[in-house]
């Protein structure tokens, strides 16, 4: 059975349970503390390398981590992946936007804020994390207005990786009620067969 | 013929450069000042709704951007992306490790460093993202210290996403002196057909 390195606070991990919840593919879950210290220790650092959740080992023991790419692995030759080479780029245009321009300001702010609190370390720099997130949103909003998901008209990996931290971006602080078009999209995403709860 | 939205101080710019120097694509070079707000203004937002480069048009007017993304779209059916599922999910896992880990102390240390000059902004951040940039310098070491290339045994677009920054590490202030391993993937991949010198 496949093995996931999870943890519940994490978009990013759930991302890969939203594939595998989609695909009906059962995963044993280990449970990680993103905070204390264990995604650095020797044992996990085996699993990945760069010490970060999720990742994933496969049933011949191959781990594989940085969950976009896990999200590749598994759409392939599945409806979640598009068969056309500029649809299939414009998928990993919006995901590498997603981990550049949207993961280090929605969920950071939100890992700050509703789990970690503000300290003096962080709080200096939530303003301008803030700010990049709205741009984010604003973006993803200009796009959603003309199209109901982010490529090929379909429900794609492209919209698992952004849904992940988006549909808890409220969880930062961030006011959602701006964006009518993201949250006619949330829904749509969220009544895809098999879809799961963050929290399920 | 191909349209670039180009930047002389951008690594992600050159790896576009790199990847069409290797395929041996012509391509028109309009270079943009990334420091001006010029990537923020309405008539190159059309180009790129995120507003940054690389942007690439391509010869039916279609734009494309994230240079990871273009890398893949143009490494299609090349030797730079592999056949195997599992080696493309790893190039892809290297790109995003280079994206979220890699590039925003790297990259972002050496642009403030030898192009912006420490500000009152940036200065209290440099630290920690010095550190990131290290750790990041580590992860490669360890991988390249058994193999010559990060997926397949051999040269793919994950050797290009990672060359571009940290080839110019040093102007940074990265010591790479303490990293045998990259140092010699460096020159590896210094010594590809059609490769090209970032001021090229």
């Amino acid at each position: 059975m496949l093995t996931l390195y999870d943890s519940a606070v994490s978009g990013n991990a759930y991302k890969v349970r939203l594939i595998l919840g989609h695909l009906g593919l059962p995963v044993k879950r280990i449970e990680m503390n993103v905070d204390d210290g264990s995604t650095r220790a020797p044992g996990f650092l085996e699993v990945n390398r760069n010490g970060k959740v999720p990742a994933i080992v496969l049933e011949d023991g191959t781990a594989l981590s940085e969950s976009d790419a896990i999200l590749y692995y598994f759409a392939q030759g599945t409806p979640y992946w598009p068969e056309d080479r500029l649809e299939r780029a414009r998928v990993l245009q919006w995901m590498f936007f997603e981990q550049y321009s949207h993961e280090p300001s929605i969920a950071v702010v939100r890992h700050w804020v509703a789990h970690l609190g503000k300290t003096p370390q962080n709080e200096p720099a939530l303003p301008a994390r803030i700010a990049a997130g709205y741009r984010a949103l604003d973006v993803m909003e200009d796009h959603l207005k003309a199209s109901a998901y982010f490529v090929a008209g379909r429900y794609t990996i492209a919209d698992i990786a952004l849904y992940a931290y988006t549909h808890v971006a409220h969880e930062g602080g961030f006011d959602l009620g701006r964006y009518p078009a993201i949250n006619a999209w949330l829904a749509r995403v969220a009544g895809q067969p098999g879809h799961i709860h963050i929290t399920d």
